[in-house]
């Protein structure tokens, strides 16, 4: 029986060093964004680990890489455990990396420790899950889960128009194997809070039970290019002043709500033709609002309608949501909630039970079979930003916890 | 004496047509940003009528082109009628246009008299007035004028990196003559107004006494990478809500002062990472302010002044101005002025006095020797916008006082 088996935290840390060597930003986080080389040279590393403990290492053709320790009955579905290597622009080095390299632990650990499990028990990068190159984030693990087809996939183009496709190939990671339609066992995915309440109630494991519902919209604003010298003020429709407006609306929606734990970010804004002559023509502001409720989610999307026609108005431009979406408003597995439970009280961990704010790859794979996360304390909750950081002492409870679980279930 | 001599508006108008037929906007405009393609045929179509008439057609080292009548006494220093055939991304077929091919107009009228004059007249055709492409606009002016080096500008680079001196290698206008540094005895642009005062008040032709006090600034928006998922509201720092609450304040003193024909101007935002799932680091927000006087514009950067605390507060940002610019404020030659009142007067036209509110080359020609601007009506005041629009009957008296004014320069 494996109850008192513990992941070996110094090699865990170790790893997810040497990993924050490959792509370091000016700030001592990362920039390796998706199918770079920096993204190639730590997909390398991982496999070159794995292969050194004879692990199999497989590529899916939209660059999936899956790790493989055996069953003892090879007809039983796996269990995976997944998370990404790919971070933003200027990202963190936890964001994604704990995950993978938690798993790869898991693997060593049962390896050592001689103990075979009946299901084989796989480990997953995703490819693409920031969505800082190629848009949408959490590509892959669309595709994997049947939600996104694999040409659409890679088709995918980043700012300067390189295919994801072509990038896959050009970094040797445009494997042969097909992308999902296979059957999973369970999913768990291990990830940094990206939050501050761990860390601010020193709880070493949150238990994710669910997503945060989440809501985005592209607000298009409608504008005339003008000269920004003789047009008189009552002439002009400045497509930057009306998102600018808009974009205040957002963020005080958010603060209306903030008690209740929502959000609301005016995150990212197009304008066209931007330049220091010319009034606006047009823009594109994106939106995102989360809410722990659905039913608070819809009450900010109400204040938002509200808000503006007022904002077309002051900003004297046509504004419109052009297009919205949504995800996240899911709840995990409970069976496999209760394992996690059972398995940070069996370690002595006290655990809070939290919704994701964030999306994760662990939403997709919910769709297809049942699925779980763990959150580890990650420093005042900043992530997303090269000063993320957490310790190996924030990164070991969290280790623990899957490497029990995973045990259980893979033993089931 | 050329009292009577009138332009022939058919052949201007023409000229202004087929001008627009290069380089045709999707909406009827033109987009002919400096020293693409489009910019470098209706150049060869200027040289070709050009050298049809017998008129020489130099180019200078920045592209900038000169075609010449000479006069009868070689010694004397010549009369300059310039304006530029570049345009906006989406910009009108009048804006430069006009005042270029009015001046080829005027030598081919005075072909057709017989008409000597003592000085020769030169049209010039000036390289990079909008400053759509390459940063700043009027910059062949400048350096013409002495105000900007050569080297330097010739190293501007669009967005894509390309470089001022070698796209114009590439398109055949990087001339052998020297930029500048000769004596010019007075300088006269015809240019559509791109207010809307002629055209409302139904007046022919503006005298342009003068230019508006214009302020420029880059103000730098300071915030912080996060995600938006599961930063709370209270840990943001979102660079794009900060530069929104400047771009609202911005248009509110635009607002505060338009009453004394001033606009402030919220012209160009440039956002880093710029991304749906992140939050923004930092905001450069090209701002713009003009006032008829100078005191009425040291109040708006007052009030400027006073309204960023308060936008960095509210949007949680530090935000200060990181540059900061002004041109615009002089008086154009009084002499030249009363010649142009003038010859108005002895064509029967009506004329209004203004003050030009965008910026034009003879504000830097104004620096080296005497220079005055005529105004045309235009539709609305409508410009920087492929809807830019002027009849034949706006564009002939305005020309015709050029002409009248450059006879009697030259023969001076």
């Amino acid at each position: 029986m494996a109850r008192n088996l513990k992941i070996n935290a110094d090699r865990l840390w170790s790893t997810i060093m040497a990993s924050g060597e490959i792509g370091r930003g000016p700030k001592g986080g990362l920039r390796r964004l998706t199918l770079t080389d920096e993204d190639r040279d730590v997909r390398n590393l991982l496999a070159s680990w794995a292969r050194a403990d004879g692990f199999s290492v497989t590529v899916d053709r939209i660059g999936n890489m899956f790790i493989r320790r055996d069953g003892t009955d090879p007809a039983l579905a796996p269990v995976l455990i997944g998370s990404h290597l790919d971070t933003q622009a200027a990202g963190g080095r936890f964001d994604g990396v704990l995950g993978v390299l938690a798993g790869l632990e898991v693997l060593r650990v049962l390896n050592e420790a001689g103990i075979s499990t009946r299901r084989a028990i796989e480990v997953v990068n995703w490819t693409n899950e920031e969505g800082a190159r190629f848009y949408p984030p959490m590509l892959a693990s669309a595709v994997f889960a049947g939600k996104q087809g694999l040409e659409w996939a890679l088709d995918r183009c980043d700012r300067n128009g390189i295919r994801l496709g072509d990038e896959l190939k050009r970094i040797g990671y445009s494997g042969k194997e097909p992308v999902g339609g296979r059957a999973v066992d369970a999913y768990f995915e291990l990830h940094i809070e990206q939050g501050p309440r761990l860390d601010r109630e020193r709880v070493p494991v949150g238990i994710v039970v669910g997503g945060f519902p989440t809501a985005g919209m592209r607000i298009a604003i409608m504008g005339e290019t003008a000269h920004v010298g003789p047009t008189p003020m009552e002439l002009r429709r400045n497509a930057l002043v009306g998102a600018a407006h808009v974009a205040v609306a957002i963020d005080e929606i958010g603060w209306r709500h903030s008690a209740a734990e929502a959000k609301a970010t005016a995150a990212r804004l197009d304008l066209w033709p931007n330049l220091p002559g010319i009034i606006s023509d047009h823009a594109d502001l994106f939106c995102d609002m989360r809410h722990p409720r659905a039913d608070g989610l819809k009450r900010m999307l109400d204040e938002v309608a509200v808000a503006l026609p007022d904002c077309a108005r002051r900003g004297r431009c046509t504004v419109e949501i052009a297009e919205q979406w949504g995800f996240g408003g899911l709840e995990f597995d409970a069976e496999l909630i209760a394992l996690l439970r059972r398995a940070a009280s069996d370690l002595g961990y006290r655990t809070l039970d939290l919704r994701s704010e964030a999306g994760h790859d662990a939403y997709h794979m919910a769709s297809i079979c049942p699925a779980a996360m763990i959150f580890s304390p990650c420093a005042g909750g900043i992530s997303h930003n090269e000063a993320e950081s957490m310790t190996k002492e924030d990164a070991t409870p969290g280790a623990n916890v899957l490497l029990s679980a995973v045990i259980a279930r893979a033993d089931r």
